[in-house]
């Protein structure tokens, strides 16, 4: 269920920002889609679980069509629900981590690897979604992103063992959501640096 | 053998566009392999059929090859044949979106993901060639591409079980490549949105 | 050793890139990370060898954490090995372009597919960081690059029944660096063409 969640907010974000370049209704479309599931299909790629996930079932690309042609006809509504959107958008952020990092323990891959795999999950889509709108990816130069993730996933691994699953799961993502929350309200970012 | 054709076809196109961004002889041929096996490339890797289709065969590289080192001989007399050209990157256009299609079904894919590999495999080859090209790519702002794979994929599963084979094909490559010349002729898009 | 090596310059070479961006640390050492495991990771995906090899073992990632936190703190120290660099590279160019064709064999693949695989896993690295730098990828316009990749790679099939496999790598290795030293010390460069 926030799984969809998750779907929805990330296809909304992906329309927006195509919108902003002024792309057509099916690039908006795709590039929701991209947004949304392009973080996963890597992941799904890399471990070799294919076809990939949203292949195997027809209900996810209806969700983001629709989430999509919605976006578009109901922009002016959605743009008020800043607060909300940033919200969802973190609680995808954590899920999206989290179920990234349980397919790599599926996949019987290290720690190390899972937490990466992880992040790809939660990350990647905006990453895909950036290059096809020939901007510079946005988690390299902006708010913490990625790092919460990471930071989740070694959380997780931390307390797995110990504790038993829905706790793991609901504290990795509330450290994950914490963090990106905080870094969006007080505007903080990773040290950069030049060469 | 129309197979060919699209293949040759779309090496051109990638060939030139690169030659127009002032690049060395390697790069035109990489940017027309791109272009011409990109789509079938995405769509083999999200099935997971691998080792990807190019790489089971020696020729698909050398037509390739062959057709790239002579866009870059004879550029001066295929931008005449611009009429041409358009023609059968329509035909490519159309054959690819089936052979698209037809992976899915045999990979027991939902009609729904079918239509979004035949998709895949005829304009992801252009989408990858623009991100080389560092463009925002064609296909979500100018004319109709994406759209013509996306009607003929639904004609596709409307016809079949209806009629046969041939007839089916025949018909989807025709509305295919209908839609996209006179997208090109009239110069059609897609409606845009601004947010 | 001289494989891990070669990781440690890809690296240096990214996380340099990264920082001329002003990436913020995680973006500097996602580019290294990508920039030294991208062709081998794309290499893999197209044959099917999943979960890809970094993925395998978790040292990989832990070389690449660590040599991309010492590029940010000793910056200023590794410009000033510039020639060092430059031959490093040049020697990680032609291990790479070995393993790749090595994989493409085990693979039961054509030599002339191998000698593309060899090409990707050396150069394809570079071209992944240029997409994520949204620069248009360097070793289209630049230097000779994959050009030597595509040179080693024929020489290695020429070699390879002839002469014993030590021989056969020694020779294709020094031929790929001999090529890619000459190229910069002269600024030597492909023919361009214009469209």
């Amino acid at each position: 269920m926030i799984e969809v969640l998750g779907i929805i907010v990330f296809t909304i974000s992906g329309a927006f920002s195509a919108m902003q370049k002024r792309f057509d209704a099916f690039g908006v479309l795709i590039i929701g889609f991209v947004t949304a599931l392009g973080g996963g299909t890597i992941r799904d790629v890399l471990i070799g679980y294919t076809p990939v996930s949203w292949m195997r079932g027809g209900h996810i690309p209806l969700i983001i069509f629709v989430t999509g042609i919605g976006t578009i006809f109901f922009k002016q509504y959605i743009k008020n629900l800043k607060v909300t959107f940033v919200i969802f958008d973190a609680l995808g952020l954590g899920l999206f981590t989290i179920i990234g990092i349980q397919k790599g323990i599926a996949a019987g891959l290290s720690p190390e690897i899972c937490v990466i795999l992880g992040t790809i999950t939660g990350s990647f889509g905006g990453v895909l979604r950036d290059i096809l709108l020939n901007n510079i990816p946005q988690i390299f130069r902006k708010e913490i992103y990625a790092t919460a993730c990471i930071v989740g996933g070694i959380v997780y691994f931390l307390l797995t063992g110990t504790f038993n699953n829905e706790i793991t799961r609901l504290v990795t993502i509330s450290i994950i959501c914490g963090i990106r929350l905080i870094a969006v309200r007080y505007n903080l970012s990773m040290p950069k640096f030049y060469a």
